[in-house]
């Protein structure tokens, strides 16, 4: 065991005994992708984005994950009020600022999210989360030792501003609630190829806040999980489609020894 | 030969010589899965939602998939003109009622397309299709032997009450057109560890249906297919996403002797 | 060598190397394909459908992809307004006339498309480009010898009626400039047999044409290398679904050999 600082296992355990009902408002283009990630891991998914029923359905849920990939006026209206029901029932809410600092309408939306209803867990890569934290980072090499110290304190920075848990992904994630850090430094390089791991990876954060109110220590045990699936996938893959293919299999495969004997979560 | 009841083969034949076109307003979360699982048993799909064309291409088509999965009013809208069109053209209309009992809008929209249109066959789960009948089941336990007993004399009365053919997916899939009742044995549990595998079924239904007038018969020559495709991918799959991969391919190298050797029709 | 006529693997390192940001708005049923298949080849895609964001979006992007495949109102709105900043800017747009001759739907809103905004690539199969050219011609065998010459003579007449570049798909792949008319013979059957190549070919010829200015000769290089891919992937397949994955990483792994061997461009 390379690492003790958390027992991802014990959260994926509890993922797969309870089952939790993740309800997503997503990304059109990733949205199978994310249906099947938390299918493989042994949760239920749902994604309903009418206004009409996004608040309902959220009541019948365990978390509620956001993501702003291919948003529309509309769709951020439902986001809200999906939240909003979420809030009241007291279940975890995920926003995935996915491509915030593309555009102007992206940052508004995201900020208009942050504002208007409580979001549990702030998820992004480090240029997201930069700009989510209002800092002017340079987005260039920001997985470099020195611009990745950088990140950390901005992450705990927005954490404490916002009173939320902030999750920065890329070769090592980040995961903080303002007090602990924690890194996760299980991955591989091929998640970068493939498109939607980013998406996946917010799915998984939110089905193991699903099943634990410690949001950090939830998020980071997620994460390992996720990235030690991509570890054993990449394995033998021959490219970004065997790996996707073998990402969901070894999830749905993935034991106690593995994630054990691969776990790198430092705090 | 275990089952002589019905010729699902002779049904899939039918569909590959004549290649019928499938047209769908279906869920945004399945939505390549279904096209994908129409074009691999030899049909043709088409996707079109806009209020503006939807009922345009059912004129062009030999069948038309609704699927309430991610619905919203303007989509149901569009529905409603497609099914429509197919209504007056004759082609069968085949409604999934997907995530009916899970919101009011739901079933709101589900009386009202039924209500509004007619709609040939109506496929669910055993809680779907128990909403949709009016009667109070527990939705836990529906595969059980006593409760699936209840949902075919459920089905039953559906199928007479709606004057249509009624198709109950589970563990043993039953399609009812109020007198014959089949009972389709095929299939695999990895089913249930894949979304999309419930509204590929429903596309495969209605590509059946754009082939042979009884539709019961077309109902449950469709699933017996699916259902055999998907025990012959479960061999050999490492997790659902082998599994998936294999369906498609195993669907689009059915031949009959391996149809005629697994199927498992009870009348 | 067999042919000497065009050099596709330069344009593929030229893409490899500059990883242009190709924006599209597309098809819902192929959206996630046509994200991969970018990613697979090297560059990088992103999908922004807002009215709010499709023009600033743009301005980030190498090349704009259009597909009408699911198109509404709404949608083309958004088009146009990524088109009109495209146009300003001056990178190509694409724009696959998807169903076009399906419904008058979609021929009048491609019609639009091609009078408001500037269309650097028109491309379809042979009859979708022969009802934008406004030619009768009858769809079925279009593929056989006498009509491919036939299709050349309509694709050079809309390409100089239009002043763009026309790529009509097929057995053969057709590419001019209203001058020079390239006949791309790569590819395979199974292509036909997979739902997406058609609208993953069009982000391939998106993804080339931003990286060179003679957009007929990126768009035959885009297909070559595309269909080389597909020839590859159809090696030991078992069907379309395995095909399509090693599509996507014969796509990843291409390299110069290989397509120096198999490219086999006329002019």
């Amino acid at each position: 065991m390379r690492s003790a600082t958390i027992d991802a296992y014990e959260l994926l355990a509890r993922v797969r005994r309870k089952k939790p009902l993740v309800h997503h408002l997503t990304n059109w283009v990733t949205i199978n992708d994310c249906a099947n990630i938390v299918k493989a891991f042994g949760a239920s998914p749902v994604m309903a984005h009418a206004k009409e029923e996004a608040a309902e359905m959220a009541t019948l849920a365990q978390a509620l994950v956001l993501n702003i990939g291919t948003l529309t006026s509309e769709f951020a209206e439902a986001m809200k009020l999906a939240a909003r029901s979420a809030n009241r029932k007291g279940i975890p809410v995920v926003l995935d600022v996915c491509g915030a600092g593309a555009t102007t309408f992206r940052d508004k939306k995201s900020f208009e999210l942050l504002k208007e209803v409580r979001i549990d867990i702030i998820k992004g890569n480090a240029s997201e989360i930069a700009r989510i934290a209002g800092e002017r980072v340079v987005t260039k090499g920001v997985d470099s030792t020195e611009v990745k110290k950088d990140i950390v304190r901005i992450a705990k920075k927005l954490s404490k501003k916002r009173g939320c848990t902030v999750v920065v992904t890329g070769a090592t994630d980040i995961v903080t609630d303002g007090g602990t850090a924690y890194l996760v430094r299980n991955g591989h390089p091929l998640m970068a190829l493939l498109v939607g791991t980013g998406c996946m990876s917010t799915s998984v954060v939110g089905m193991f806040a699903a099943v634990e109110n410690d949001l950090a220590l939830a998020a980071a045990s997620g994460l390992a999980c996720f990235n030690i699936a991509a570890e054993c996938a990449a394995r033998k893959a021959a490219g970004p489609a065997t790996f996707k293919e073998r990402l969901f299999d070894c999830a749905f495969r993935l034991d106690k020894g593995t994630i054990r004997r691969l776990q790198r979560v430092e705090r």
